[in-house]
């Protein structure tokens, strides 16, 4: 052990639940969009929503869990499901996400030691990637955003839109890189009858994206871009074999000496052995602790008598895992992907 | 031990590997499917491929590493990723299946003891089922086939076209009881630049179609239909909690006592920790012994020596099962499932 003892790390540990959504926001936040999709013009500034709705909303939903399950800090972001970009114009999509993102960002501010913020992007198929660009500067300028959201597919799960790979999507990834923080790749609701939205949509994106990166060169472009892929990397650590010989049989490298550099997995995997498999397989230095609380799935497991997605046992859980990848898992990686973060820590002595 | 002894079980034992495609035809298939698409008119009986050109094909590929993995029998099918059913008109994939399906039949004909047939079907976005019944129905009583693959997205990656639980599905769904044959659920290529074949689309497929029938009553309405879900159930087992957590939520059974009454999954997860994650989480009865050999992914792991398909090493290497439980994933289940399977084995005293 040439770390510091066990005492000492402890106390410098702040549990970071890297995947969170503000799912319980005030109602009147879904009325507003609802006015705005239907052309009814509704205040541009957003809707009235007081401190003390903010206050409610959160500490008897996330707050009140993330202290049951003793988390200490969660990146949040507005409702995945609800950025529809599939949704009105561009212009709405601009207008709703500075809206979402600016009620982050008061969140942040009533809870500073709970909750840090991570903004969405005004995608909408097609348009070009520049408001995405302004928003996530002013976001992260403006308003401390650590990180944001990014959709890779804002046609709602059709598919519609080029790979994350592609050019268009550079000048994002320049600004990413410019200003340090990475994305979490999360696509939003589905409109296709045929996918469900959290069980097959959410998943399937994941698994797309892996292997968009795999076919691409992203990340020679980018060498310093950082991406992190929710739900516990879809389906790819069950079939790392598979995309593993992919890799392989495309002449690509190793995934664990390529891809590996810019891309972490989240533990938003709702049982042991899943979770017990993503991190053996993967390599901890990749692994981030997250639950998407509250968020696809509510209830609890009956075999177990706790919350699906109470992932912090399963982490807690994984018998084969020491102290130090625990600490990694739940704290020291999240701090070294999103180094504003661990900044805003630092600065506040944790 | 209430059963027959070991000796005698072993004896009785035909390794059963559940899928099977013929990727080593003959190109002249390839060519004549080409100048079909394109307006040709190629001879409706199919292309000249000579019994030798079929035994070249088989023996140089499937059969030598069916014989050197130790598996003793293949259910066989056309190329999964050739099925094309995006392409052309309803009426070129009902002559294109015809082709492919002939061929196959050739095959166990030529080879009766390591290749049974299993079938396309003539699906066509948003042309009606009934071409599918006719070809299912021809091939199973004319031609001898034990079960049929089923394309949930015949819109090649779009996802265009709906769930497997609508009722448009029904009429195959019938006849599939009335011929007591199951469906391996599988899409085919993607013409989707945004989603990889193998990589992406063959998993995703998996996954939206189990979600598929948790929100549905398929089963309700087919109490018997059985299907198979390749490649290890897509994320479906990795995420386990996920489903079972959201079918809960709606209100549904345990997965375990409702859904796995009709849905199997083979092995085609092509590292150990991925066999280990199934076999553990999914109840043996469940699974099914399958390598997609010639297949995804045709390389030799570096870590390990051996074919990364190559998933009978995973199934023996599996620590925990019981020789009993292997012999029901490498051949009882597979005879369970496909009953005219079985009945041919038994009809030649295996």
């Amino acid at each position: 052990m040439t770390g510091p003892a066990p005492a000492a790390r402890r106390e410098s540990t702040v549990i970071i639940d890297c995947h969170g959504h503000y799912t319980t926001v005030p109602k009147t936040l879904h009325e507003w969009r609802r006015a705005q999709l239907a052309g009814e013009n509704p205040d541009p500034a957003g809707p009235a929503i007081s401190d003390d709705e903010v206050r409610a909303s959160i500490e008897s939903g996330q707050l009140r869990q993330q202290r049951e399950r003793g988390a200490d800090l969660t990146l949040f972001s507005p409702i995945a499901g609800q950025m529809g970009h599939h949704l009105g114009t561009a212009a709405d999509s601009v207008l709703w996400s500075r809206v979402c993102n600016d009620l982050i960002a008061r969140v942040e501010a009533l809870f500073p030691d709970n909750f840090v913020a991570v903004c969405q992007l005004p995608q909408s198929p097609g348009a070009p990637i520049d408001a995405c660009v302004e928003e996530l500067e002013r976001c992260v300028t403006e308003l401390g955003f650590v990180g944001c959201n990014l959709n890779p597919d804002a046609s709602g799960a059709f598919w519609q839109t080029p790979a994350m790979t592609d050019r268009s999507f550079y000048p994002l990834y320049e600004k990413m890189c410019e200003l340090d923080v990475p994305a979490m790749i999360h696509v939003s609701g589905s409109c296709n009858d045929a996918v469900h939205h959290t069980g097959a949509h959410y998943i399937n994106g994941d698994t797309t994206v892996f292997m968009q990166l795999i076919q691409g060169d992203l990340f020679k472009d980018f060498p310093d871009l950082r991406l992190i892929i929710p739900h516990g990397g879809g389906a790819v650590p069950y079939h790392w074999g598979r995309y593993r010989g992919l890799a392989l049989d495309m002449g690509r490298e190793e995934l664990e000496d390529g891809l590996l550099r810019n891309v972490w997995f989240d533990t938003c995997v709702y049982h042991q052995p899943g979770i017990d498999l993503l991190t053996s397989v993967i390599p901890v230095k990749n692994v981030l602790f997250g639950s998407e609380m509250i968020g696809a799935v509510k209830g609890v497991d009956p075999r177990t008598g706790h919350n699906f997605d109470d992932t912090k046992r399963y982490v807690d859980g994984a018998a084969f895992l020491t102290d130090e990848d625990r600490a990694a898992i739940f704290a020291g990686n999240a701090r070294r992907v999103y180094p504003r973060l661990d900044a805003k820590l630092r600065a506040r002595g944790r």
